[in-house]
């Protein structure tokens, strides 16, 4: 089932920052790629086409003749409308599909998503991608997947497309899972980073200081080598923006709402990140995660 | 200045479970080093001894015919003690010669020190040092140094036996600033580690799935490479005791105390160590800071 099947017939919902990459390289590959997306004239959907996929105007167009149908999009209500809402996958995918979402969404929603669609006789697995936008367009993203074994062998030639570290977490919902570890990572390194740099900043330490000397040490981190220099700099560009770790921190809430377990880094980090979400008149949120030095320093 | 001149005479202040293996490297390269150390029958003792240094049995023996001394001890007090204390540092050093302490103890407190040495007529490098009692028995520690930058590169070929990153960080107490800065990195990257791994158990998700999936990405850190592994097994052994942690978590207390900025992702991690240092009837702070994880565990 691992050796790699050119006549696959590809469909893609969203091309957006990561799924336009994506999708682009899927047919840069070779493979016959039909794409969805909601907003026609987006960069993600121009990458897309460039790079020979077939852009088309209904989900039922992209689907129809597919194999494996991938979904990119933003969150849970997006992941539901494109694959069980009227006129989505599920009413026109053939039967045994593989339906492979790389949206993050949490396991509950992957699980009762991936349990309708197999009543769609539809075959499900989650997916989720960590790396940015350098990571989607580098085919070097990390892919968390769950589900069935047999599907994931089959999904790996696509997946090795996409990302370079691949993993079968577990059942369904097991991508999801780790993946919000993931993101608990990164949110708590952020506050880790931020206070580094106050505490650098006052006591008249330069900052790219410390990023030169701790990041080859037991402080070391991605976010202190590559997140560290951008504070220096007060360059807030995303990378991640703060509304998209803030809607991850929500399904971390939403996973551990039924247990006793309380994260109280994680609930620093959300405090942070939503105080520089009300910044730029409620746009704070469209900045970098690095940005997030801007609730320490008030504005 | 900055050639080697192997007919320095050392004196080493503190042989303990870094100043062992540093004062060990000193002699292996040929260095003439006369060690003193408050407690004579310790594991760092017997390791300087077999590598050829000459412990003496008092500060006044190590340091009298030195051209350079190094100081590796604990807390503020101890450093105060060795070097201005009764029988100390100042009062046997012969004018001019080169105090470096390694101790981490804060800039304020560096700077007190420094000064008062230098109303002795001698010259002081605060040099913080980083990596564990690994870095310093294999010679790759990173060294945080604050002071002249003349007597910076005189201390050069004597640091780069004992470390691998070596750098000035600026005026005296700067290299203390930048460790402490080090230090907050680790105690939140700490808390990221734990939360992350309980959010996994939570989830039924073997914890070293979050290790391997995560580290290489944007969510890495070398807590999770390197601690991490310890949290799945269990292992609380120290690499660095949470009563150490503690200590410079304190001193960045105290380094905050003139000033409006609050680090509450600092003082998070403060709280987490506490509870875990009083468990075992007190001695929780003997274990290494991955067992922040018992906080969570509450056990």
């Amino acid at each position: 089932m691992e050796s790699t099947d050119m006549n696959q017939q590809i469909a893609f919902i969203g091309l957006g920052v990561m799924g336009g990459p994506m999708a682009a390289n899927l047919a840069r590959e070779g493979y016959a790629v039909k794409a969805w997306n909601r907003t026609p004239n987006r960069p993600g959907v121009e990458v897309a086409a460039e790079a020979g996929v077939t852009v088309v105007s209904s989900i039922r167009e992209a689907v129809a003749s597919a194999d494996v149908i991938f979904s990119c999009v933003s969150d849970v209500p997006d992941v539901k409308e494109v694959l069980l809402g009227t006129g989505g996958v599920a009413e026109s995918a053939r039967p045994g599909t593989l339906v492979i979402d790389t949206s993050t969404i949490g396991p509950e929603a992957a699980r009762e998503i991936g349990t309708q669609l197999q009543q769609h006789n539809l075959r499900f697995l989650d997916a989720p991608i960590s790396g940015g936008d350098i990571g989607a367009k580098n085919g070097t993203l990390t892919i968390m997947v769950g589900g069935e074994a047999k599907d994931f062998e089959e999904s790996k030639p696509l997946l090795e497309v996409l990302g370079k570290t691949i993993r079968l977490c577990g059942p369904m919902g097991s991508g999801q899972a780790v993946k919000l570890c993931n993101q608990v990572l990164g949110a708590v390194h952020a506050v880790a980073l931020c206070e580094a740099m106050q505490l650098a900043q006052q006591q008249d330490i330069d900052p790219n200081l410390i990023v030169e000397v701790c990041s080859t040490g037991a402080a070391g981190s991605w976010a202190l080598s590559n997140l560290g220099p951008k504070i220096a700099a007060s360059d807030f560009q995303p990378g991640f923006m703060i509304k998209h770790i803030l809607k991850d921190l929500r399904l971390v809430q939403e996973t551990l709402n039924s247990s006793p377990q309380e994260l109280p880094g994680v609930e620093l980090a959300d405090r942070l990140f939503k105080m520089v979400q009300e910044f730029d008149s409620g746009k704070g949120g469209e900045q970098g995660t690095q940005a997030m030095i801007r609730a320490y320093r008030k504005s």
